[in-house]
């Protein structure tokens, strides 16, 4: 694992630079559908969900998150080796991802992502990410994620922390 | 199936009244948890998604609904007999949910909910209901539903409308 200290630029949440960790939700760019006679138009499967290993079911939750303090010390990261966690932002506000590469089992450097309050994301299985990262104030999430049987819960702390600047408006 | 042609009336949505068609998601009376060391609230498995049946899977979609024009006619409903559908609101605005029991393979008399703002609904397997019925303006809501092999759409159509009076505010 990376000895950590170091300070995390953010990034622009793109398709392409989150591919490694899972799915961005967005309608820019999504297949779209006119159905029900024309009076709705379907933006296609932003995602689908991975939740299936062991009888798993998908559930819809809400998540409340308070919003975080800069600068922000990245201590632990965790991830769900049984499940893809979706979340789609309520409240209107940009929301921070803060993900990392596996490297042998734990955590490498993380990488955060500015998101805009018009994109989702689903991160994908077993894949290393901070819990909710809500900013400037408390925000509500749509969640799709797993339930059902098995441990699907793995957190790891980092040596030294890393350290993430207050994303600037 | 009923000769149709009665006027609706319109119900608040709860719980118990939406039970035999499905499922109320909403945050007032939800199982709620402290995660993420306290600084997330989730109100926890809202709905369970069933879209299991011939491998099916769960998708996230964003539909974009037009406002229905009232007096409204039901002239059809349609059920997913191999998946559930859950939507919740996106832009802040009141919806409405028809559905209906089944008569012996076909809708009988359609009953119509009131839904706030904050008040998401899934649409339970195989149950009949009318298209998505945005209100006042435009609305975008988030959708659960099932992607997958087989034919997963049956539309039967009413010999009289059923006639629905808009909501008051």
């Amino acid at each position: 694992m990376p000895a950590g200290g170091e300070p995390v630029t953010v990034e622009w949440l793109t398709a392409e630079a989150f591919a490694p960790f899972g799915t961005v939700m967005m309608l820019d760019g999504a297949e779209r559908r006119l159905i029900n006679e024309g009076t709705t138009e379907r933006f296609h499967a932003l995602a689908t969900t991975d939740v299936e290993a062991e009888g798993g079911r998908t559930i819809l939750s809400v998540f409340r998150g308070r919003a975080r303090a800069f600068p922000y010390a990245v201590t632990m990261m965790e991830r769900h080796p049984l499940g893809s966690q979706a979340f789609w932002p309520l409240s209107g506000r940009r929301w921070l991802v803060v993900v990392a590469p596996d490297e042998e089992g734990a955590p490498g450097a993380p990488r955060a992502f500015l998101a805009s309050a018009e994109q989702g994301v689903q991160v994908a299985r077993g894949v290393w990410h901070h819990p909710l990262m809500a900013l400037d104030e408390t925000s509500d999430f749509l969640v799709a994620d797993r339930e059902g049987l098995g441990d699907n819960l793995v957190e790891r702390t980092y040596d030294v922390p890393y350290v993430i600047d207050k994303p600037t408006p």
